[in-house]
């Protein structure tokens, strides 16, 4: 960790810069893939399946007897797990709907928004040696709750074939209808552009390595919706002389432990509780399985001391944090002055990993400063609101002068001409 | 128009495609402007409005006496017209805002959702002979509402640096704090990379031409988000026997007036129905000022006879039309099976122009099939929703089984130690 105290506002630009993702060369090789995929379909995805996860079979779907049948492979501990999870995912995003009614806005003229729940969407799930299966909650749950007439789920295979046992059974306990063995970016190319095996969707959901976040955001240009712009994992906890620093300590370290490039910030108006901390630390890191890729990240992170708490909220919403952790004594009175966050957790018993898993909340959440103007994974990433309206002749009366002498400004006469021939026809001709 | 009765579906998909839309030559071009505006602020944006708007003056921002001073040159009709569409626009987006309670997930266990308005958002708005002032009302209503902090506004000037006064009483009507007289791409990124009189925004709204639609596009990779992907405006209308053919005609030539790639489909179970609407057609394109543009766009617009409303609607959600106009007897009914679309006009009295300007439902929505994935600009699109959770020690008692498994199942052993240090802790100590 690299230890600031007190750097001058010009230098907090430079202090809180991402590292710059250069995707661009990526982009080519990205590319091309995805046109193989879109014009070649299923015999493309398979030579990829091939050269990318060693998988040669034929199968791209999993099969549904292979679904229900992973139950049996998932522990019992961890069975329960999922399912307290599930319970709470879907209570919090449950109580995010909202019932739309209709609104008057002048006498005759009613409108109303109506969410309708995206048609087809596709979920994409990394592997590898561990499965995110706590990603497949937090986009199955939503995407179920909203009533999506079709969830796909597209997650790597290993070389035989096979698809983590805990992904197929919460799929099944979802009732997500099909999943693909399928990864990288052969699955978001066939969730963009539909293979013979593999249906095209409207939008996908997911995070991934670079090679899946380049091809999200090449097939969101033309193709289909994403999420929301991906980049790594970030954390920022803002901690006074009075927090616990071995708390601290621990959760600064399950944002290293992603991947070397996790961004890890500690901002504090306390120099001591810094020290602390860095003390914490060091002891907790010799205990982690995965010390190295935590020890690497920790080495770009950084701890700030500054004046004032005021001071450390400027400089958080200026940085907009992924996750922020508030474990000051004041921390409710902290919580009210975020502004751009993507998921703030609240004193001592809040770290970071709840909401990760199972305090209700989505872990999908915008990354490398997007939460200055997006929201994390949500109901509504699940949903178009459209409108409609419904005006009666006499309402048409009432707002039809206004509608004809703004479209004349405009120099649109059609405009104008489609209320003025409603008005002047006569009903009992 | 072109007429086709009882397409098979097999060819559905070529019959609904829309014009291809290669943007990829722009994009050098568009990226070299942006490029330099970014390192070069004022003095590139004045050498491409000098290039583009031919505007040679020092000035980038209009002078606060000259918004407070264009309600005089704005006629009365023109302001009391602007003043009902604001009440409407007003009354029915305060509606979309809900109130956003606790929800307790587990006991001890509180997660809440917070909507923050985005702080920055710039608007653009484009110039020309015929000033967009209904954009201005669409974007800038609910920008305010939401409490944006900032909000700004571009729109290109004329050669004397003048912007049209009907934009800026609007925004002075609106409190829309600072209006640059910018457009084009100069603009765009001016918005996104900030300059020396133009300050960074976090998202960016507004149409354009195909020169600022590939600027959004660009400058959302990296920068700064945008209200949603842009292509030609599109109306898709279903009649049947009962339906007025002139107000038919008349919401046709208001959608093919906008340009010549406007996009204009009419749905009939009635041949009679699409005979009838040609012939008005015929006639009223005649009287317009426009009627080459209109011309021009009816020539790739399309007229369809189908056996049944079932196929209608079949068709209507395939192609997800921006805008749609239903002038059945039934219209209520067909309305509630609409899945995809952007804005949806109601019975005989409803037609586009009345969203266009005053019905109170926004105008900017989604076009090119968007509307399968996106909403129109509404209240959400100024907002992010913060998540927030606050666990109590017996809040994190009971679910901190759960997430240590589910981290352990996932190899992340950090996740789990920064719930055991917390359970293991004591208090007394």
């Amino acid at each position: 960790m690299n230890i600031y105290r007190n750097p001058p506002k010009k230098d907090w630009n430079s202090l809180l810069k991402r590292p710059e993702l250069n995707h661009d060369a990526l982009e080519q090789q990205v590319q091309q893939i995805i046109q193989d995929v879109a014009e070649n379909g299923d015999t493309a995805v398979r030579k990829y399946s091939s050269e990318f996860d060693a998988y040669n079979g034929l199968d791209l779907e999993v099969a549904s007897s292979e679904i229900q049948n992973a139950e049996k492979e998932v522990s019992e501990e961890l069975r329960r797990a999922i399912e307290e999870a599930y319970w709470n995912i879907q209570t919090f995003h449950k109580k995010q709907l909202h019932p739309q009614g209709n609104v008057v806005t002048t006498a005759g003229v009613r409108c109303w928004q109506k969410p309708v729940a995206i048609n087809k969407v596709g979920l994409y799930v990394p592997g590898g040696s561990a499965p995110l299966l706590s990603t497949v909650l937090m986009l199955g749950i939503p995407a179920k709750i909203a009533g999506c007439q079709e969830v796909v789920l597209c997650t790597p295979p290993d070389e035989k074939g096979k698809v983590s046992a805990s992904i197929l059974y919460i799929a099944a306990l979802l009732g997500i209808d099909r999943v693909f063995k399928v990864g990288g970016v052969q699955a978001i190319a066939s969730m963009a552009h539909g293979t013979e095996s593999i249906p095209r969707v409207n939008k996908i959901f997911g995070p991934g390595n670079q090679y899946v976040t380049m091809a999200k955001q090449i097939v969101s240009r033309n193709t289909v919706a994403i999420d929301m712009p991906a980049g790594p994992s970030e954390l920022a906890v803002i901690a006074d002389a009075t927090s616990n620093p071995a708390f601290i300590a621990s959760d600064l370290l399950s944002q290293a432990e992603h991947g070397p490039d996790s961004q890890v910030l500690l901002l504090s108006d306390s120099g001591h509780m810094i020290d602390e901390v860095k003390g914490e630390l060091q002891k907790q890191l010799e205990l982690l399985p995965r010390k190295d890729i935590a020890a690497k990240a920790l080495e770009n992170s950084k701890m700030i001391r500054l004046n004032s708490q005021e001071e450390i909220l400027e400089m958080i919403n200026a940085y907009a944090p992924e996750h922020l952790i508030i474990v000051t004594e004041n921390y409710a009175e902290l919580a009210d002055q975020v502004l751009n966050a993507g998921s703030v957790f609240l004193g001592d018993y809040t770290p970071e990993s709840a909401g990760d898993y199972a305090s209700g909340t989505n872990h999908t959440l915008p990354t490398n400063g997007w939460a200055h103007a997006y929201s994390g994974v949500n109901m509504d990433s699940f949903y178009k609101k459209i409108t409609f309206q419904e005006i009666s002749r006499y309402g048409l009366h009432n707002i039809g002068e206004s509608i004809m002498t703004m479209a004349e400004a405009e120099q649109l006469q059609a405009h104008s001409s489609a209320v003025s021939i409603r008005l002047n026809y006569s009903e009992d001709a």
